[in-house]
């Protein structure tokens, strides 16, 4: 089975914007709202992030709980990781997510200034000054023959793009517009002289965008 | 966790028939047409009887390799694992699959005539006259934990709903009609009242219907 590379569960508005302006860490979504951006998956029964019972089992179920599905390994760029810029001043952040991260593989952090690998239950964080191509050979050979996610964010999604390195995509867009930030596209379009693109509208607004290449 | 019961990927006619009549070894469907009943999940990339390369990645394929999303064993009715009626005059039959069947969890089949388990690739079959509720609980206590798949034919997950023991269902419903045959309901929203209901049409004509308790 040849490895992929493939996008799942990311979140544009309706105008192109991953996030806002000004992340920092009460807001690492910069001027724009995660809940808001996030309300389709948050509903879910599945979603990573659920701490209570309950929660839908539909089709957004589906794409939700997929987000494991064959994933041996996860890049993402120092922007997902946190709010910290340029060189580390000490090792305290651990990303986001707590002690339990919702990876459960090898994490590759793309990174000008590499720090020590360190593991979170089963979840362990390398970093890398590398180029895409680099990373993802890396990723690919922590995966034991399973697929590699592209994590994010905008701007990690966009250079794996940009080298032709993606396989398979999915991108919930939003009913409503950020106006700035960081953004994946002008339009979904722009893509589809690569890729199969299949839209699915939902009555919540978002509609779901199936990439896979021709 | 709750292990739950699950249907997936199951198919039925717009007049709700899952098989045609006269099943034998030639026509597993009776007079219904497999390919045809199946051409949704047929065209996707992740099928599990997909034998070249190729396929679609859009949602149908998500649809279709959720399949296995912690599945840890699967109840079968006698008419899905063989052709066969009544006592076995021999034990040839080892099921539809040949010799690496799609499952690979433990299989049980309920049947008035149980025979000793055999094992092929990773799916082991077990034969069990049971009623649904007790099958369910050696389903579960064989399942490690994870979810049990109720995988048909028509007459088992009509049976399993009629015990209410079904906690999620995806069913497929197919844009033509076949008149006769083993039959799952008049109409989808005979079940609406136990269980959540989303359609979710495709250009194909099929249309996805997710049930999840109320």
């Amino acid at each position: 089975m040849t490895q992929r590379a493939r996008v799942h569960c990311f979140t544009v508005t309706k105008d192109g914007f991953g996030t806002g302006e000004g992340q920092s860490l009460e807001r690492p979504f910069g001027h724009g709202n995660p809940a808001e951006l996030m309300s389709w998956i948050g509903a879910t029964a599945n979603w990573v992030n659920r701490t209570e019972p309950g929660g839908t089992r539909g089709l957004d179920d589906y794409i939700a709980r997929d987000f494991t599905y064959n994933i041996g390994a996860e890049i993402m760029g120092r922007n997902k990781f946190g709010p910290v810029r340029g060189p580390w001043l000490d090792h305290e952040w651990q990303g986001w997510w707590g002690d339990e991260p919702p990876f459960h593989t090898p994490v590759f952090v793309l990174t000008h200034h590499p720090r020590p690998s360190f593991t979170l239950s089963d979840t362990t964080f390398h970093f890398l000054d590398a180029t895409p191509h680099e990373a993802l050979e890396r990723a690919k050979a922590a995966a034991d023959g399973r697929d590699v996610r592209i994590g994010g964010g905008v701007a990690t999604v966009r250079e794996f793009l940009d080298a032709d390195l993606i396989d398979e995509m999915h991108i919930a867009v939003a009913p409503f517009e950020l106006g700035s930030g960081g953004r994946l596209w002008e339009s979904p379009d722009e893509l589809t002289d690569r890729f199969h693109l299949e839209r699915v509208p939902r009555p919540s607004g978002f509609v779901h965008h199936f990439f896979w290449r021709r």
